[in-house]
């Protein structure tokens, strides 16, 4: 493993919160790292800063971290690429890497959305991948998620967090840092959508946070979103045990807990009866929950699942519901056996 | 259900913050409630400044509450008796219960811990309750669990719980209002074990947010404690997918999560390298999770089983182990597959 993390380059693409975190982590970690970024400019102001001012604040940017604007100079640099960028740009963004990756190559997705694709269909982000690489690209393609705000991980809190797909046990042992731990899933499917699926559920936590309720009924959302999750995950070819690991239950509680989340925020600011507009404009972030929502909640039609928080949080967030009176209906399902 | 709510009486036993919380909302609710303590005067206390100033301030006493220090008059009182009393009390105040009650009486645990039996084994509270009784008695035995803050069931929070054992479903619904609903579950063996082993887990969420660990590290330890408590539960003979619900992970989320929790406080100051009888004596309450890592690490090594945080939880409690060492032993076990 020392060998291999010795030998270790990324490239990680995305100067946002989460891109920035994973290049400064694996930079001070001794990784030769390239943060890359659409904008040279914003790229050029972390630089001359020591930090990314506008979205991970306080976190100093490593002097051996390398940074491009070229997509080019990013896949000859490494063979381990990580995308950090919002989940709608992932498919276009793996567009313009196809011709630049071989089969030496691995994408890893560190998007925790999803999309559709030009067919309608839902996609998870190595769907998407794939989908955009084309099928006579050999590039290998891996998922890589769990509990792991940026904020922490920029700062070198302990993280733990799974990585599923092409070569998995390799990326974990490069990868691995002593605070930022990998563990390995052969459960693509279920990794990506514990990542995906708790974003509607931390709108959940942050609607009922905003209309006043406390930790209990915190306590009993989380318990009824991770089976909500793992139904619909099952439903869609995953392993129910990924849903009781770190990318699963860890990711839900980390997020619908934590005042990092961007989803809770969403919904705290619902909840006091602003329109998602001004809600999405004034965050400046993306929050991937509110996609993700609408996305499941149609996909689950079709499926024949229900889900009733997902559903709830899609009725307030575009179809004009009311908070209060969605949360009601949660609350009220008749007693009887709790499974 | 209707009917039924209307006609119930009920006895909560311990005025201490969960039996003053339980005993106001249900009083609160219009069930005719009465509230007993061993102690008189504290009675007189919460009688005259119409609250329960030391442990639950802030919540109104409604002037319907019936108050009594007579364990005769309680059991006279009403056929349902809740037991809101420290778990090392239950088995000595249920001694003197017994030739009070009847076959249409039901006790009803709503400690959340273990005891040891005269001859050495580990116990749960309803088993606890039973030996106290005695073979003859036909009384009824049954526990209520789940994500149950007292301040915040003292203030009609929304809150979810679980009751499982004798007459559940009588008691779910007699006892059931519209901002405290009861499930019911037939699982009594796993309802107990998730109340009592998440309190450890608890203390081990308090020693990280002490030694400066955040919402990922957290994420982590409630999927490796409920991960934990599941492995113990099922090897006494529990159902799986209880510590899938309210009682398990439900109620472990709303405690690893909550400035409520005693038992988190107590990790928060045994981090800061304080000894635990002075952060017992400081803290003034019962937290059962102090003995429950006890009794339940002992348990595990005669099971053969592994408990790798309640075994750090207690090697920190009572063998002076180093907090930052022991998590620090935690962090960093082999990187491997995640299951």
């Amino acid at each position: 493993m020392a060998n291999e993390a010795a030998r270790t380059r990324v490239a990680v693409l995305g100067a946002g919160g989460w891109g920035t975190a994973l290049a400064v982590h694996w930079s001070r970690a001794g990784r030769d790292t390239l943060l890359w970024a659409h904008n040279a400019k914003r790229l050029d102001a972390i630089r001359s800063a020591g930090e990314n001012r506008d979205l991970l604040p306080g976190v100093p940017v490593p002097p051996g971290l390398k940074f491009s604007a070229s997509l080019e100079e990013a896949a000859a640099f490494a063979k381990t690429i990580v995308l950090a960028i919002p989940s709608k740009a992932v498919g276009g963004l793996t567009g313009r890497l196809a011709a630049l990756v071989s089969s030496d190559h691995i994408l890893v997705s560190a998007a925790k959305g999803l999309s559709i694709a030009a067919d309608g269909t839902p996609r998870r982000m190595t769907e998407s991948i794939r989908d955009a690489l084309g099928a006579g690209c050999r590039c290998g393609v891996a998922v890589l998620s769990g509990p792991s705000h940026a904020e922490e991980v920029g700062r070198g809190l302990p993280t733990t967090v799974v990585v599923a797909g092409d070569r998995a046990e390799s990326l974990r042992d490069s990868l691995s840092t002593s605070s930022f731990r990998i563990y390995t899933s052969s459960d693509v499917i279920g990794v990506e959508l514990g990542g995906a699926l708790k974003n509607p559920i931390a709108i959940a936590a942050g609607i009922g946070l905003g209309l006043g309720a406390g930790d209990n009924a915190l306590g009993a959302l989380v318990t009824r979103g991770i089976a909500e999750i793992t139904r619909m995950g099952v439903a869609c070819g995953a392993d129910a045990r990924t849903f009781a690991g770190l990318s699963g239950i860890g990711d839900l509680v980390a997020t619908c807990t934590s005042p990092h989340s961007r989803n809770r925020r969403v919904g705290v600011e619902l909840a006091k009866g602003k329109p998602l507009d001004q809600v999405l404009r004034e965050l400046g972030m993306v929050a991937e929950g509110v996609e993700s929502s609408r996305v499941a909640s149609d996909w689950a039609g079709r499926l024949g699942i229900e889900l009733p928080i997902i559903g709830a949080v899609n009725r307030i967030l575009f179809q004009g519901a009311a908070p209060r009176q969605e949360v009601g209906q949660l609350m009220t399902r008749s007693l009887k056996d709790e499974f």
